[in-house]
């Protein structure tokens, strides 16, 4: 269901090219969905990085052109950002930018470290301020420490010890570096536009500027792009990498290709095995739009029954709605999504949706394809149940919060009133996704499996304290 | 294709709801789809009108609360408003609210007047002042001048002689007036709250608000809903209604009711009957999202090829993208729509959308299917070929700009560069609306046909000039 | 003293210029002390009419230069307006601009008519609508009632019968007019830049954009511009003349000349006046700034008492100062003035203000200079006292608020906590104004009086029914 | 002159009152001629540190109280600055806020530090990262640094070796420190209000909190305020005091004591000596508004010549006035200050101004004063020529294009043309602020002597090269 997990982050960059800024502009625009809280583009004209920072949409922030003129230079490199941090404090706004002895530097970043605070606290003991609460900001204190003397082993020597999940995007006056953890957590993407390299998130930012998709930044992996080309690096130990599973199950947009996957054609093949595994008798099959749809158009294939648009999503909901103040009532999903009553009356109705995080949301949809006159209302969820906290970037609740942690599916079925209940089963999963049948690699699956293969030396927020 | 016709507006009334300016409030927002220019309410405690109105889209105008302190009292009407004009003048923004020798008056119009001017012209030869250039400002100054005792009668004196089209939503300090014209071009639909009265533009309105539907306005009737509940009248000769088709090929919002119809259902069998007139050996069938959504899965359902979403919609598109100052290329649609490759390539694939207004849109759909691996694209259309404008409240394009107005089909599909291009007949329409088989009334055709169901004494504006 | 009072309105008109429209943003911006709520510009370009108005200063409404674009031209007229109305809405900005018979035509007008409710119930019965509540609304339906064939003798025809103070500057599409009322309560002056015809309520307005101050428009006076020239009218019944004395003692501009007089010059002279009449034996003589000063200086230079800047002006004072929300105390004019406190330290200071309205400002200013030292304090008011609220275009309170209508000098003395007060006698002002002596002609002496050159059928607002 | 010098900031502090954000607000605005460009405030709730700091005036900023829910505590500290950078970047926006290894602390600057660069290079060297261009941020690095136990010893480790003009106001969760640099270049002041103690630029604060001023904080004092009240430290080497003499004639308040003297009371002595250096036979004396007028006092009070208000300044200029694009000439002055025709015609006019940086605006003064009829005009400066740049926080231009640097008196004179120009001279400066007498301490008269107090290692910026 759309809005209910946050991932941190999207990252841009390129190197080489005439348009650096507005390219970047617009491979943000087309990662808005990996962040909408705040952005930023930080560019170099080859001596000077200049950037422009603020919270709000990318086609806000971005919208009056002068900005431009502000960002000149070939290479730039961009970020959109989620927070759960409220208000509008700027501080923590991407890519940080910060002067140092070897000149500037920019970073960008995608993850979540699990050992931030203990650098941090190391760092400030030798003196360090920081100025955000970011993790991404002990990189960039530690490339400053670091001895080295290019920036590629700099940036090994910072990155030493530390664990989580990242994909930094750096950039100087002459050079752009990308960097994916060992584990390879979050996707990052490479590409080339006119002769310039372009790393990204997710290729659907490649289409948009018309980029040529080449490959992955491999688990890792750093590649250094500078006026001489790209060089490739693998400076760290190679663990096993387990690319996180929820990136094809809700995060990446369905017309991405991640971890070398159609995310469309996984989240149908998700839809194909729940509908083996889960199968019902009923009329027709709707999706929770927009994340639910490949995967109930998945769902209505093996099972032969009609996939309809039973819910419709209102165009014009932003992050902006505000319910009025005297509300007499409160208005919640319906603001979102309606029911369309003559499909849904009478029938039996099978609904697909990617995941339950607290039910609530589930519980408000159901009630409203109740009053809509469906006669039988099937949930089937594309993905395990979520029971555990993720570590490496995604905002879930804590696990006091995730109904699944807690609660049998028949007791989910009862509290968000479906008739039935079906989700999708752990082996179900790593058979569509292809970790199975070893037509693709592992995944962190740590969210269904409290499996978590990066280990944290303590928790790092009061906020997942309920976890164990 | 989405944001190619722009109906005029939407409009919304309530009476006797402690909440009117809020409940307004989000049925505008519901509405939103029918004009994204510029949006108002009006409010009466009784005593006075109050209005709020402004350049921008609902949830952005009424963002801060205490706006509706300033429109207390429990009856309210609003606007949502589209017009070609550019730029921020504020002066034509609905509601219109006046004050003449009975009191203070508001209005809020859905449609277009044929003989405006005419009447205009002979309003300013009697001394009359114009603020706007809007229709709606005639009705207004007629009703200041009419001589009958009742608001009901004076409404209808200000109308004797008014053709075209118009559903009109009247406010003073203590009555709530909502007319439709003989025609009926326009839906304008009835509902209860909590004991109050609510009229909208659409049902969609309702459903947001749980507002319950209880029957269309019919054509050619007014109601006059205050303290002592409602009264409906006929005041009009009875003509043959002719509510506009295309409502419900593309304006409507699919989960409304409109013309006594499910806008949803008629798609899906617009779609249906397109696949039998028009079949194609072919692999997947693709809609252009969103609105050609439910003829898509139709014509899947009728032709047993599977439907896919093979072409994916950025969330965060709105008016507000601005393209960069120094752009090396034209984004165009890409900015909205992103093929997904692994859906398309290698496949026949029929594309299927509601209309081809100018063909430009969907000779750039066109290749960026053909560029994601498309083996043939056979484009199927769920109306009949648009070849004249419409002088009832929808802003298409001159007659010279409609592409099917002086290219046959087979021109248009070499236009386009699609493999085969085929149109919904216009019998199959009628079929499909139900009127063929007599389950559904007339419905106004003549941007298919040209056959006006109300004359214009003379072209309304320069910019339709090309008709004949 | 500031703020206290307002003149409705300042008006500006230029025909014949290439930057009409700059050169109206840059009159408006002169004139911005007689009206800071909102702001307007109607340009003409010989075939249309267009406009800009917003609520806001005038550097903040045409901030963005492309406004410029959108008022195309060699003729304009502009306005800015004060209303005690709080609150945004947006419908009585002026100019004011309709469509008619014979074609387009705005207005900017400053002053009050005093039978405005009788003729609009008129034009109402008569089935007139009105989308303002501006006296001026009135004018042009009259205007557009006129049978008359020429623009000056139906502006003529639409003031037959229209009482009270009116400076008019019309614009249609060729043609500038500008029309001061038979008593010629408010100012307006011709002057003449590069060729072109300007006109404006003062002459400072001519000084910025170096215009050359021709004469006065007289009373009852009309002129007629258009591509032939200008051409003088003087269409009413004569009167004698009887401009407004307060424009003198407080609300135009230092450096305008106004009723032929230096403003500076009649106020310093009033000072000289008020020193003779009122003198105390003290160490220094202060202002309340700005408005005060010239009088001031004069009553230092009659005194021989030295004259102070004893309280400072925070420049940044404008309408946007918020008073912290959970406020431990009220700051009123502390926000505005702060005393110099070695400059009062001990002295006895005669303070010179223009006015005393309700009394309570004046009560706070001389507890700030208490505060700051001051031994004795002699408060001088460079008029007489305030008794009657004014009918022609300046917002008094009524009676009942103005402290000297139901007070003696010595109460109020006592209320404001001054050791002596001191008025300026209606003789003095009479003969400072020169009036006493011929050199300058009669002046509507009402506020002070009740003498009402103009008669009023009936009270106008309820806000001032306590006057009788 | 206004608006030529510009002093880099302003600050505030106050500790353990209810209200400390509201009234730190205050005190901002009481300080906003110190710096017009942003402003900021952090407030401590004794356990967390909180910032709102923005781009803008101080009643912009914090015009939604809102804004005060945010800045929680009974501490706070609050910055406004000038900055010639132009444009949005809001990196350098004070006060600062960091996290280090002892909590968090925030600094509000005003001065300039002249060996920032020598101490940042070795920060950096010894890997240390700067996120803003402020010389400030070095003192928070070395305080994170410093190995002191308390704070107190902490701020004074940090200072150590630090040369320049500052004065610092620390605030952390728990404590608020003050410093002022040994030479006392930029004033400070220390205050109480309801048993809280404030500090302050100057003493307008103050007045406007109705705070009582004690004393200055004086040079090289520190003060640290806790729960346990305030400690005071001298800690560094003790040299002969220079507090800044251009705080006296030009950029502090009239309104305020600034080195223990009355800015208004020395500004009209500097006129007072003036005239009795350059005496000239004329009809009266008029001031350059607002920053002249005390100086004009005194040397019409020195020379008998009468005090007038000549020159006009409209009230409603901003930082906001835009030129209309399509311009037909500068307006530049004009749109600040009108002259009052009738006071200056036909009379011999001594113009008082209180320097003269590049001429241009003199020029224009005398141009319009000339226009305006008078027929003398002798321009009488209360300062002596400003001949060198400042390094010690006060942003002048470079030695080059200081007029005086390079020309003569007479020069200047033929330059702004005027008839005769005036200085006051070196010694009559010292004398008129009471250093000559010894009933004042020493100035820093680099500005006019070359005679730089602290040494700086190298030159600053670029912009300052062509001094030597």
């Amino acid at each position: 269901m759309d809005d209910r997990f946050h991932d941190e982050c999207g990252v841009f960059g390129i190197f080489g090219h005439p348009e650096a800024a507005n390219l970047t502009y617009l491979g943000l625009y087309a990662l808005q969905h990996r962040g909408q809280e705040s952005c930023g583009i930080v560019a170099s004209d080859g001596n000077y990085l200049t950037s422009y920072r603020k919270m709000g949409l990318v086609a806000d922030v971005f919208r009056d052109p002068k900005v431009f003129d502000r960002l000149p230079g070939s290479s730039a490199i961009g970020h959109v950002r989620y927070s759960t941090a409220g208000g509008s404090d700027v501080k923590n706004i991407q890519p940080i930018m910060v002067d140092y002895h070897r000149g500037s530097i920019a970073v960008a970043h995608n993850g979540n470290l699990v050992n931030a605070q203990e650098i941090r606290n190391q760092l400030e003991l030798d003196g360090s301020i920081f100025s955000t609460t970011a993790d991404t900001e002990v990189i960039i204190h530690r490339i400053a420490k670091a001895k080295a003397d290019t920036l590629a082993d700099r940036v090994v020597e910072a990155l030493y010890g530390i664990k989580g999940a990242y994909c930094l995007v750096f950039l100087t006056e002459t050079r752009l570096v990308a960097v994916r953890d060992p584990n390879g957590f979050r996707p990052l993407v490479l590409g080339k536009l006119d002769g310039a390299y372009v790393v990204a998130s997710e290729t659907c930012a490649f289409d948009l500027i018309e980029a040529q998709f080449i490959r992955e930044i491999e688990p890792g992996e750093m590649v250094v792009i500078d006026k001489n080309g790209l060089t490739s690096y693998h400076p760290f130990d190679k663990v096993d990498p387990t690319p996180c599973i929820f990136e094809h199950i809700y995060f990446a947009r369905p017309d991405s290709i991640v971890f070398g996957q159609s995310v469309y054609e996984v989240r149908k093949e998700f839809g194909r095995v729940l509908a083996r595994e889960n199968p019902v008798e009923a009329d027709i099959v709707i999706p929770i739009p927009d994340s639910g749809v490949p995967a109930a158009i998945g769902y209505s294939e093996e099972s032969g029954l009609p996939f309809q648009l039973g819910l419709i999503r209102n165009h014009y909901v932003g992050r902006t709605f505000i319910e009025p103040a005297q509300s007499i009532r409160h208005f919640g999903v319906k603001i979102k999504l309606n029911a369309v009553r003559d499909v849904i009356k009478g029938k039996r109705v099978v609904v697909v949706d990617d995941s339950i995080v607290r039910g609530t949301t589930a519980r408000k949809l159901i009630k409203m394809i109740r009053q809509a006159g469906a006669k039988e209302i099937h949930v089937r969820i594309s993905s395990p149940p979520t029971t555990f906290p993720c570590y490496y970037g995604i905002d879930t609740p804590t696990r006091k919060e995730l109904i699944a942690s807690s609660h049998s599916i028949e007791e989910i079925n009862r509290y968000i009133t479906s008739d039935t209940l079906g989700y999708l089963s752990f082996e179900g999963m790593r058979k569509a996704a292809g970790v199975a049948d070893g037509s693709a690699g592992h995944y962190c699956d740590a969210c269904f499996t409290g499996n978590y293969p990066v280990k944290f030396p303590r928790l790092k927020s009061d906020s997942q304290l309920g976890l164990f």
